[in-house]
């Protein structure tokens, strides 16, 4: 019999709440897991059966992590690009290949990528340096990103006046039309080596300002099916484009006019995917699984409503982490608690996630905003 | 605040499955776990933040291995009682309780507690020798029972004529009068330490009489309300004549005049509460967590049908194991795999399982029946 999933050893880049919930995933197949993060202290490192502290940016670290691995995944964008494409040459799997890394690791490229495949997205110009910034017509106010290593938020600013750009980015950047946006939804999808696609259900976010971070996650979307069946097009059509495999996460803004403007993409699990876990047939993390041991895809329909809501350290806490209601909330039917394994809390720092599922979408929504008013991170 | 899951070591006498699967909730609460197992290769492993490889029938080893723990568990009966009864004398929680653990233990002390609290329960009497058997009044056949150490049909057999008593047992034993049932069932509930109590739907189960090892598990049952209503007051009159705090599955034949009498306990997780990792809104391994930490109890509704299949090794096989099959039924919509991370097969041994959801209950049976004849452990 062939190699199967319960033979072959996967490598994780990073060691976070993504890897995290792949490995938990993995239990159900017997999946062998190597993990690869700079944190001694990393969630996945209790869980992965051998677990190395090292730098994921750094050549000859994650080529020689690589090595010991059958297929080699990520769970960060960020990681050493030149390791996955010799290791991708002496024969190892790396899904998503290093190619589609290389293309999202730079918010320039990915734009270009954009404009090439005919995907919608907002306007923009590639600048290089402060003094292209200051020599752009781009209407105030707009938006600027950093092209490489923006991250939840970090990286981005919104520039206003002349006198903002004095106090931005000086290095290779993207200025983007500010779009008026009346909501940020996302579709995950998800590819395997037979390039059978399937996508889950349009979920819709409301950020917290405050932190530049999704706070609520709403599942499944209650546009139109005529929008909801254009964002999972776009989403199938950038995935097949980029022949990626695994899953692809796809965030579009809905403008005050009803179109779509694609975003961001990121090729792994992704934040706007945690409420598939309960609420859906297959969970991201299974899906992703599926696509890069080549396993026949899962079905992704919605089991019921579900809200998502990120568990982020409270203000002022810096130190070992306490929750704080955690008691109260699970007396809710419904609230599905998932903890990070992070010893230590910070402001905003992503510390887990709670869903709550409900056939009723309003009863859903107002289980998730006690849960958020009650579950509190503090040191 | 007082001490909180995340705070606690859960410490697990055996490594098997069911800790295994206890192990991957515990993930969602940060929980740190120590296993106890005599086997080096046991499943829980490389899931611990703390394996230890030894005898959970040793008294010096249990109790310095609980000595570690802030609460200790169990996901087998068989373990040594007086180290426990020690711990806890000395403030650790153990839950299920020694003396719950030491009451089951004994299958002749557990029927005379049925016998005593008025929990039905087919006729038995208690004998200690081989010569006891001989002089039994009770009529052929019947069923004996070792009082100890009997598990997955070991420690059982049926004795059809005085013949049949020469090759029996001679230790102390249950002699049973044999029930011509129509129907095994189960009921799984959990008392938490302030006296919640909640019951999972009962469920129907079909074995395999080569193995006599459950092969089909149907939940929820099609019995009429009134006698599920009456399995579940059992089931709940046994956990608070027992005051135990945790799970108990509650094992009973329904009888061919339609009367329910308990067969077997069982205080832990269970074969008979599998499905409702997918099939019920919280499963069997969240209720057991939820109990032992004294957390509100969970919702045991079920979300669907669902029929789970007990993985069993192929009969002729012994050595490195194989799954074949595994892609065909990953491609069927509502079938979850669970590997149980046994690297060695042998014939009937519970290599995982699996579970089939379906909204529709044969279509459900259908599909689980399609699971057994493709999914095959070999070697």
């Amino acid at each position: 019999m062939a190699k199967q999933i319960s033979d072959l050893k996967l490598g994780i880049l990073g060691g976070g709440q993504l890897g995290r919930m792949l490995i938990q995933e993995g239990i159900n197949y017997n999946l062998t897991t190597l993990v690869l993060d700079p944190d001694t202290d990393a969630p996945c490192k209790h869980l992965a059966n051998y677990f190395e502290c090292g730098s994921i940016t750094d050549f000859d670290t994650v080529y020689n992590f690589g090595k010991k691995a059958d297929i080699i995944t990520i769970e960060i964008e960020k990681v050493n690009i030149e390791a996955l494409e010799q290791l991708e040459k002496e024969g190892k799997q790396v899904f998503p290949q290093s190619r589609v890394i290389r293309l999202i690791q730079d918010k320039g490229i990915q734009k270009q990528f954009f404009k090439e495949n005919n995907i919608p997205t907002a306007p923009f110009q590639l600048v290089n340096t402060r003094d292209d910034i200051r020599s752009s017509s781009f209407a105030f106010p707009y938006i600027l990103k950093q092209r490489k290593d923006g991250y939840d938020g970090k990286g981005v600013m919104k520039i206003s006046s002349a006198a903002d750009i004095e106090q931005s980015f000086d290095a290779p950047c993207l200025i983007e039309e500010m779009i008026d946006f009346e909501k940020e939804v996302a579709v995950i999808v998800c590819r395997n080596p037979n390039g059978d696609m399937k996508t889950f259900p349009m979920v819709e976010m409301e950020f917290n300002p405050e932190a530049n971070l999704v706070e609520f996650l709403i599942s499944p979307s209650t546009y139109p099916e005529s929008l909801q069946n254009k964002a999972e097009v776009i989403a199938k059509n950038i995935a097949s484009s980029l022949n990626i495999t695994g899953l692809l996460a796809v965030e579009m803004f809905v403008t005050r006019d009803g179109e779509l403007l694609v975003n961001e993409l990121a090729p792994r699990p992704h934040n706007s995917g945690h409420q598939t876990i309960e609420g859906n047939y297959v969970s991201q993390f299974n899906q992703h699984l599926r696509a890069i041991f080549n396993l026949p895809l899962g079905d992704t329909r919605s089991i019921s409503n579900a809200v998502m809501i990120n568990l982020l350290g409270e203000k002022n806490h810096n130190g070992v982490a306490k929750y704080q209601g955690l008691e109260k909330i699970m007396a809710i039917d419904g609230v599905y608690v998932h903890l990070y394994g992070k010893k230590y809390t910070k402001p905003f720092r992503k510390m887990g996630h709670i869903t709550v599922v409900d056939q009723n979408r309003d009863s859903a929504i107002q289980k998730a905003n006690y849960v958020k008013n009650t579950l509190k991170v503090i040191s």
